[in-house]
C-alpha cells in the first residue's frame, strides 16, 4: 500500500495557465464595425441574404410541420418571427424554429476553414431574434455575425477530431457560434461574453448518428436557441467556468481526442473567418459537391436516358463515401445522404436544388435506373472538393467530365448573383417576387439599414 | 493511386445490426405499473420526498435569482410552477428552474449503480412540469420515474469512459432520463419513445469544468428542459435515428471512448435502477461523504478548537482528492469541491448541511485555521465509500475513525426516518413545518394519489 499524498492545486476544473476563452472573448467584445475589412462586411451581406433564401425555403418542410404545433403550445409571448410563416414566438422558440428551418434543406452555408460548420444557420437565426425584440441597425447585425463565426470556426480548430469523433458541428459550435453572436448583439462585456461562452459550449450536442433524421436540422435550431439563451443568462449575471474551451475538462479536449486550444487565438483580428465562407450551389452535403458538378456538366454536354446508359464511373474523395454513401435511400432527407441518388438527379435534372431531394424523386423510376448503374471509386489522390464521372453508353462510348474544385468553395466561389439567382429561385414561391426583390435590395445594402425589424418584417 | 470501390452500406449513420434502442424503448413503453417490485415503488417515494425537500431548498440560492428574471422575461404561458416561488412559468422553464433549484446545493440522490448519475432532479423537475400540465395519478408519476431511472443510468452503463472523459452526467444522462421520464409519463409508444430517447440524446450537454460555477446545476435544469422538448416533439410525431445509443456516430461511441451498447439491455425487467438509487446526509459531492461521516463522528466524539489541533490526517479514495482537490475555496459553490473546507466544517459543526457550504462559511476564521491544517492522502486500496481521519493535538494525542461504508450508499443507506428528517430540515423554512408535514404524508402515499396537482400545489 503506497499512500499518496494530494495535491492541493488537483481541483476538478483546473486552470492550465491559458487564458483563451477570456482572451477571445475579450476581442469578441472589443471588436467594432470600423475594424472589419470590406471582404468581412461583403462575406456577411452575402452569408445573410443567402441564408434568409434558405429558411424561407425551409420554413414549409414537413419537418416544420411537426416541430412548429409542439412550439407553439409551448410558447406564449409572441417576441419573434418564424420566417414565411405568419407566426410569432418566444425568442427560444423562434430561434429554434428558424434556425431548424435554415438548415432543412442541406443548402445553406458551409464553412471552408477546415471545420465543417453550417454558421449562420444557428447564429442568424438566434440574433435575428433577439435583433426583432430589441431592434438594431445593421452595422450591429454585421458585428454580430462576424463574432459568431470567429468563435464557432474558432472552437471548432481548438479540437481537430471533432468531426471525425461523430459530432455534428452546426448542433456543436452552433451553440457556441450563436452564443457569441447574442452576446455581441447585446453588446456584453468581456467578461459577459466569457460566461455567454462558458453557458453556450456546456449546451452543445448533436450526434451525426442523426443523418436522414429529423434530428439533423433540429440541431441548428437547438443550437440557435441555446445560445439566446446563453446570451441573455450572462447578461443576467449567470456565471460560467472562464476556461470554457482550453480547461482540463473544458470544450478541446471533452469533445476531441487531440485539443490545440492555443489555435484559438491564431491570427485574432487578422484573419477573418466569415471571409472564407462558402455557399451551396446544391441542397445537399459539400463533399458531394463535387460529383455534382461533373455529372451536371456531363448530363448538359449530352442527356441519355438512362436505358441507354451502360455505367457511370465517378471518383471522388473518401469523404464522399464515408458521409453519403447510402445505396438505398427512401426519403428526401435520407437521399441527400446518397452519392448514388444525387449523382443521378444531377445528370437527369442538370439541377440538385431543393426539388431533387422530395420523397417523390427518391423514388422516381428515372433516379432508381440510373442510380443503381453508379460505381463509386475512391481516389486517395484526390482534394475535397475534386471529382470526375464517366458516362459510359451501352456501345461502350466513354463521356468524362474532371472538376478540379467545386463550386461554392473558396477557390470557385458562387459570385454574388448566383447566389442573388439561389435567393429568388428558394423564395419566389414563399414571399413573391416583389417582396424577394425587397428582401435582397436591403440585404445588398445591410450596413446603411437603421433597424433590422425593417428587414425581418418582409420575412415573417 | 490506388481506387478504393465504395460499399453502398457504408452509410453515415449505419446500423450495426443491434436493436438496443429500440428494444429499450419498448421495454419502457410496455412495463407496467403492476410489473414493479415494491422496493421499486418505494424507492420512488423515497426520491420524490428527498428531491422536493432538495428543491425546495434550492429555490432561493443566489443562483436562481439570476436565472428566474431571465426566464420570466422569455415564458409567457404560466402552465408549471416553480417550486417555492409561487411562480409559474412555461413548460420548458419551469423545468429548466426545477431541476437547477433541486441540483443547486448538491443534497439532491446519487445513483449506486457505477453511473455517476443525480437522476432525480432530471426526471422529476421534467415530469412534475407536464403532471401539472396534464394531471396524472401517482402510479403514473412513479412509472415514468422509474422509466427515467431505467433510461438514464442504463445509457451510462453503455459509456464506461462518459464520466472520466470530462462529462457532467446529470447534465448528459439526465437528458435521456427525463426525456425517457416524459416519454413514460405521457404514454408514447415503442416507436415514439424510441425517438424521444435520440431526440433527448442529441441535445446530451455538460461538461465537468463547469463545476463550482451557475453552470453545474444548469446542467440538471437544461435536462429536463432537453427531456420534455424530446418527448412533446415524439408524441408530435418528430423522428430521430432509431440506434441512438448503439449506432456507430450514437451516444455510445461519441459520448466514451470504450463503447458497451449491450449493457443497455443487461437484465432488464429484472434489475430495476431506482432501487440502487443512494441518498445525501451531505450537501455535496458523494466522493466527500465517507471522509465527512469521519470527521462528524471525530467532532462528536472530542470538539477541540482549531488552535488545539496540530493537525488532521485524512486518507480517502483518489477520486475524493481528484474532484474534490480545490485548496482555497472562495464561494460556498467552490467549498463544495474542497475537500478541506468539507472536512473542516464537518468536524466544526458536527455537520455538512446546506448551511456549511455558504459564502459566509467559507471565508470564517475557524474554518480557515482548521482547513489549513487538513492534510489528505490517496490510499490506493480504500474503496470509493471509504475513508479514514486522524485528529493530531499540539501534545501529539491522536483520535482516530475509520468508515468501511459511508452512510447513504446501498451498503449503508440512509433510513426513511433519515430522509424525512432531511426533508423537515430543508423544507420547513421554506413551506412552514405544517406543510412539509402534508407533503411528506402525501409522498409516503404517492402510490395512492389520484392526481399529482394536489402534491404540487403544496409545492408551488
Amino acid at each position: 500500500m503506497a499512500l499518496q499524498p494530494a495535491s492541493k492545486a488537483d481541483y476538478g476544473a483546473a486552470s492550465l495557465g491559458l487564458n483563451v476563452t477570456r482572451d477571445l472573448a475579450a476581442f469578441l467584445a472589443r471588436f467594432r464595425y470600423a475594424d472589419l475589412p470590406e471582404a468581412a462586411i461583403h462575406e456577411a451581406r452575402r452569408s445573410v441574404l443567402d441564408w434568409i433564401g434558405c429558411a424561407l425555403a425551409g420554413c414549409r418542410h414537413p419537418t416544420l410541420d411537426r416541430l412548429l404545433p409542439v412550439l407553439e403550445a409551448l410558447s406564449g409571448k409572441p417576441q419573434a418571427s418564424v420566417f414565411g410563416r405568419g407566426l410569432r414566438l418566444g425568442l427560444l422558440e423562434a430561434a429554434l424554429a428558424n434556425g431548424q428551418a435554415g438548415h432543412v434543406l442541406d443548402y445553406d452555408d458551409t464553412h471552408m476553414g477546415g471545420v465543417v460548420l453550417h454558421a449562420s444557420s444557428p447564429i442568424l437565426a438566434a440574433v435575428l431574434a433577439l435583433a426583432e425584440r430589441d431592434g438594431c441597425d445593421g452595422r450591429t447585425l454585421i458585428c454580430a455575425m462576424v463574432a459568431g463565426f470567429e468563435a464557432g470556426v474558432r472552437a471548432g480548430q481548438s479540437a481537430p477530431d471533432h468531426h471525425d469523433g461523430g459530432w455534428h458541428l452546426t448542433g456543436t459550435l452552433g451553440s457556441i457560434a450563436a452564443g457569441a453572436a447574442c452576446a455581441k448583439l447585446l453588446a456584453l462585456d468581456a467578461q459577459q461574453t466569457a460566461y455567454a461562452l462558458g453557458i453556450a459550449a456546456t449546451q452543445a450536442a448533436g450526434m451525426q448518428q442523426h443523418r436522414g433524421t429529423m434530428c439533423k436540422s433540429f440541431h441548428a435550431g437547438k443550437a440557435a436557441s441555446n445560445g439566446v439563451l446563453a446570451a441573455l443568462l450572462a447578461q443576467g449575471g449567470f456565471d460560467s467556468s472562464q476556461e470554457t474551451i482550453e480547461g482540463k475538462r473544458g470544450f478541446a479536449r471533452i469533445y476531441s481526442r487531440t485539443a490545440m486550444p492555443e489555435a484559438v487565438l491564431d491570427r485574432l483580428g487578422e484573419r477573418w473567418e466569415i471571409t472564407r465562407n462558402g455557399h451551396k450551389p446544391y441542397a445537399c452535403g459539400v463533399v458531394l459537391h463535387p460529383i455534382l458538378d461533373a455529372m451536371v456538366a456531363l448530363g448538359e454536354r449530352r442527356a441519355l436516358a438512362p436505358a441507354d446508359i451502360a455505367k457511370v464511373e465517378a471518383r471522388v474523395h473518401e469523404m464522399a463515401v464515408r458521409i453519403t454513401g447510402l445505396g438505398d435511400p427512401a426519403t428526401g432527407l435520407q437521399s441527400k445522404f446518397s452519392i448514388y441518388h444525387a449523382a443521378a438527379v444531377a445528370y437527369l435534372d442538370r439541377a440538385a436544388a431543393v426539388a431533387q431531394f422530395t420523397d417523390a424523386r427518391a423514388a422516381a423510376p428515372d433516379v432508381l435506373a440510373l442510380r443503381g448503374k453508379i460505381e463509386v471509386t475512391v481516389d486517395p489522390d484526390f482534394a475535397k472538393d475534386e471529382a470526375a464521372a464517366v458516362v459510359v453508353t451501352a456501345s461502350g462510348e466513354r463521356t468524362v467530365a474532371h472538376i478540379p474544385h467545386a463550386s461554392g468553395t473558396v477557390a470557385n466561389p458562387m459570385s454574388d448573383g448566383a447566389i442573388e439567382n439561389k435567393f429568388f429561385a428558394n423564395t419566389t414561391q414563399t414571399v413573391g417576387a416583389e417582396r424577394a426583390r425587397q428582401i435582397a435590395a436591403m440585404i445588398w445594402k445591410l450596413d446603411k439599414l437603421d433597424d433590422v425589424r425593417d428587414l425581418i418584417k418582409l420575412c415573417g
